[in-house]
């Protein structure tokens, strides 16, 4: 299913396996945030980047459906020699994360899945002093338990304040992270994490790492905030470091590229705010349907 | 003469005088990524801007006209009661740090002065562990030979690789810094730095850091970079708990405000970017001239 990639592509898997891209997922520009972080983690290794900014946002679509989006952006990325997968995206890692991962290893090429949420609650747990963290996510986010799970499943006797944020995301991805309203949300959102006096928080939603020093005003300088990108980049490597995967370049940065399912102009003007680094070619995809891969 | 602050606006120096703003100037805008730093690091002061925007650039002006420019906005600030004064510019630092420093310990409100430069050599040599330093400054700033007194009068041991960068603060203050031109400005000026070996590396200008993820994915994630604003926090932090002059909220954030010698709209416009925060209210501010202060 997942793995049959074609033998043209490919001709020996374990041939310069290490060359190959990290292939990193989202429903649009927010998982750029993730990808930063692997950038300036990881500058040893090369990416390829895919936005299905056609079927944006991911939100209140059903888990069925983002399976499937998730399978065939996973197939298309394997297409283009992937080594390794990142679903930089909350919707898509609650709703696909175990089915990708159970296909990918049923896989000759055993490429390894690492989703946002788990990363994240790992950090976070070993960053807390007092067992107290806090949580920033969407209302869909919080509601679906997917962080308190995974922190206590790390340490049960860690607490959880989670704060469901309606509009933030959206005030980001408009550019109007700078006004006054954009100010009263993100102090709203602070107030109940102050009052739960926690030490650290965890920024579960892709977007919220450009708001990140006027959080870490409003929390205090004494608050850990976690975001995926940082959490992921040290997952990231000790998977490929564990498979001898890692990218064996010893000088200069690799590439990175971007490719979308919607159009590429907007995908780049909006791309570059959230990458806040210089992003070069982005190539329109068509993704295959996922039947025609069953 | 520095000190002459009208008795109405202070009747006692003393009273209250922890809730007196910290006065930050530079010659424009580049100086609000040091505020940036101030407002994430000490939430709970308030902070007055002043931006010499119609005497800007500061590069190619005369110690004496610099030493001049300053004494006439340190007055401006104490006038409105700043408590601390910052100088967020290289060269305004270089020319004038000693003498306005001299000046405020005449005065009978001691107002304390700190300047970039000597906060980052402070910084950089306890990061260091191989003792290799690098830096990134304009070709003035470097010229100047600032940076290697300042770091070898806190270890003499510890070696200084310095890089003129002639182009980059231009880019960045453009808004280019995301384009081909500026990435191969930043990869040039990173490639001695990566043949040095350092370890740490001082952003000797305030406009680096908006471009701090480049520097550290080309330089690689060991580095650690050292930034005025990061430095000058813990510095001024220390400065005002010893003098007894913290602010005493105990919650929320204090308020920042701007002044400015020069347009108020492109002020605010090129400001929002460096602040990389909201900004509020922008004053046009006359400065007397300093003879009349004499």
């Amino acid at each position: 299913m997942m793995g049959c990639v074609p033998a043209s592509a490919s001709p020996d898997p374990r041939a310069d396996a290490g060359r190959r891209p990290i292939g990193v997922f989202d429903s649009g520009v927010g998982g750029l945030t993730v990808l930063h972080e692997l950038l300036v983690q990881l500058p040893q290794e090369d990416f390829l980047y895919l936005g299905d900014t056609a079927r944006f946002p991911y939100g209140e679509r059903s888990p069925e459906e983002l399976a499937r989006f998730s399978s065939q952006i996973a197939e298309e990325l394997l297409r283009r020699r992937a080594k390794l997968l990142v679903i930089a995206c909350n919707s898509a890692t609650a709703a696909a994360l175990p089915i990708l991962e159970r296909r990918m290893m049923e896989t000759t090429l055993g490429v390894d899945v690492l989703g946002v949420v788990r990363p994240e609650a790992m950090q976070a747990v070993a960053a807390t002093r007092s067992g107290r963290i806090g949580l920033l996510a969407t209302p869909t986010t919080v509601a679906s338990g997917s962080y308190e799970r995974a922190v206590s499943s790390v340490d049960p006797h860690v607490t959880l304040q989670a704060v469901a944020c309606p509009t933030l995301a959206g005030i980001i991805q408009a550019g109007e992270q700078f006004d006054e309203r954009a100010v009263d949300s993100v102090r709203e959102a602070c107030l109940p994490l102050r009052e739960a006096d926690v030490d650290t928080v965890i920024l579960g939603c892709t977007h919220y790492p450009l708001i990140k020093p006027m959080l870490q005003r409003m929390l205090g300088p004494s608050v850990t905030l976690v975001s995926s990108g940082a959490a992921l980049a040290r997952q990231v490597e000790h998977a490929l470091s564990t498979r001898g995967l890692s990218n064996p370049r010893q000088h200069g940065e690799g590439d990175y590229r971007f490719l979308c399912t919607g159009e590429p102009e907007s995908f780049r003007e909006l791309g570059t705010r959230f990458l806040q680094m210089p992003l070069g070619e982005v190539e329109r995809v068509e993704l295959q349907s996922v039947e025609a891969l069953a």
